[in-house]
């Protein structure tokens, strides 16, 4: 099959309103296709890789981390990435945020190629390492720069690998983003954030039937009620340090009144509605590693331009002002 | 020329987004088609009406202000006909607040027909008036009950027209909504409001060009800034009295966050982040005549299921709540 097809079969907006539609028009995200695992010991995580054992080594320099800064799924990585120290050893693509029919591009790079990976498309990438993909290509992806091929699109454990299987490459001082003591606690709390905040609003957003957008909408607004009150006597969500879990509230949070609020119908209220979410969300951006990674004029474009379906116009909303992430927090 | 060729040739949604589009993407208002005038004395308004000179007279029970409660337009007329207390003089119908492609539609009313024009659409009485009319058909429509033709759709003269001509039929204590001796002040300041507020969610919502919209937006937030500021000392516009600048007002900042915060756009921030506007709007909801003509069902169907070009899903935003028209203002 040719890359062509594959581009052509895979619009950037009729995938997420096609294939991505459940029959009451519920938003059904697709399955992550690469799910290896980079890894420190040989206890773990056998696939496609190059050690007998099919492994990818823990190594500084091999790999390439390719995300959108529009993206909240990619920014999850982008953040751990600087928390974590990892700048050197995990280098950084960063793709266009408008994507066309052939989906995420290196059109900001020189000549519209990755320097380093030497591709045009994202999904090269992803047709080097299966040459049947027919499904969306997405980001973030952990590209082998030796072979090509994309070890991982698995965002959830790809960011919590990079706190547990990076470990001798973290900085000095790194926090510890996913302790062993607070897992049980952490994981299902991680995962109802997934299911109702940070999928919820794509939920809300891709919904194409009035019930499904209703259902999604109340359960976004139910979680945040209860994430507003866990935020009343505790700085972060697990307590008085950073965790993972924070780290993905954040980046719903970060794009909610500029994107979600809006283009998704999630408008009960503002974040700026909510006292301790608002504040809260305040703290982190104003923390190194958040607010720094934040790019709102990707993700403003990435969202507004490319769902044809949901703002046929094109027109960017200028509004709200960015500025106000800068304001006091009185937190911590 | 049948009824059909006319409808057919102005679908609810094409005609805001073709004909009245002007070459750099900005949105252009159509101007108002009938502009006759029912008045009080012989001095005046000669137009196609039953007398020698073609006027219309002030008449109790003769004509019928057809309006959507979704339209910010009509919505002075119906405001003003409560604060005047001209409910008996001037029957009211209302259309359904969804255009199909023939228009605004009387599907409220049993058997689809209003019960005292006798028509289905308003397009019957504006085509009765007018055989060649290809324009859209606007709301409010002030329509003579005894010839079945539109006096009037020129809403902002019919709303001064109810203060100034139809005195004799006012309500004892109705108070005056265009004193004379605040005209100097008032006109050039409801030109402003209609320029940059009224219409200038339109001219961002209906701008099809980046350019067009940003120049909208500006326009209408620098204007609320400034008004913002007037509201600071005086409970309403021009002082201590509600006129006609208040219910101009009133209609566009009712709807704002319910729709053109959204829908248009318009997002700098809602209506609810202005410390004063947003009091203002409530003490004027709160007074009869205007919270108790508002019906944010209408107003939010129509918007978000007429205009496709805006809104392919027809998903309608289920925020914000209203409720938070009830708090107190502590204003006056």
């Amino acid at each position: 099959m040719s890359t062509a097809e594959v581009h052509s079969a895979s619009p950037a907006d009729a995938a997420q309103f096609g294939r991505e539609t459940g029959s009451g028009g519920q938003f059904v995200r697709q399955p992550n296709r690469f799910t290896d695992r980079v890894t420190r010991d040989s206890r773990s995580a056998p696939g496609e890789g190059p050690d007998d054992e099919g492994r990818w080594p823990v190594e500084p320099g091999r790999y390439r981390l390719v995300v959108s800064l529009a993206c909240p799924w990619a920014h999850r990585s982008v953040i751990d990435r600087e928390l974590l120290g990892l700048q050197d050893a995990i280098s950084l693509a960063i793709v266009d945020p408008i994507r066309d029919e052939r989906g995420w591009r290196f059109t900001l790079d020189e000549g519209g190629r990755d320097p380093v990976l030497g591709i045009g498309f994202l999904s090269e990438a992803y047709l080097a390492t299966d040459d049947e993909y027919q499904g969306r290509v997405t980001v973030p992806a952990l590209v082998d720069t030796k072979t090509g091929r994309v070890v991982t699109n698995d965002y959830p454990q790809l960011s919590l690998d990079l706190s547990t299987e990076w470990v001798d490459l973290h900085a000095p001082g790194a926090p510890d983003l996913y302790p062993e003591k607070l897992r049980a606690e952490m994981d299902p709390l991680m995962q109802e954030i997934f299911a109702d905040v940070n999928n919820g609003v794509y939920k809300a957003g891709f919904a194409t039937g009035q019930r499904a957008y209703e259902d999604a909408y109340d359960a976004l607004f139910d979680r945040l009620d209860v994430l507003e009150d866990r935020l009343a006597d505790r700085r972060y969500l697990m307590g008085d340090a950073i965790t993972e879990a924070d780290v993905r509230l954040f980046t719903t949070l970060v794009r909610f009144d500029a994107v979600y609020h809006n283009h998704f119908r999630c408008n009960r209220q503002k974040l700026t509605e909510f006292i301790n979410l608002w504040a809260y969300a305040r703290d982190l951006y104003q923390t190194h590693g958040f607010g720094d990674t934040v790019d709102f004029d990707h993700i403003k474009r990435h969202y507004y331009l490319t769902h044809d379906k949901i703002n046929p116009t094109g027109i960017v909303p200028k509004g709200p002002d960015a500025l106000r992430w800068l304001t006091p927090h009185a937190r911590g």
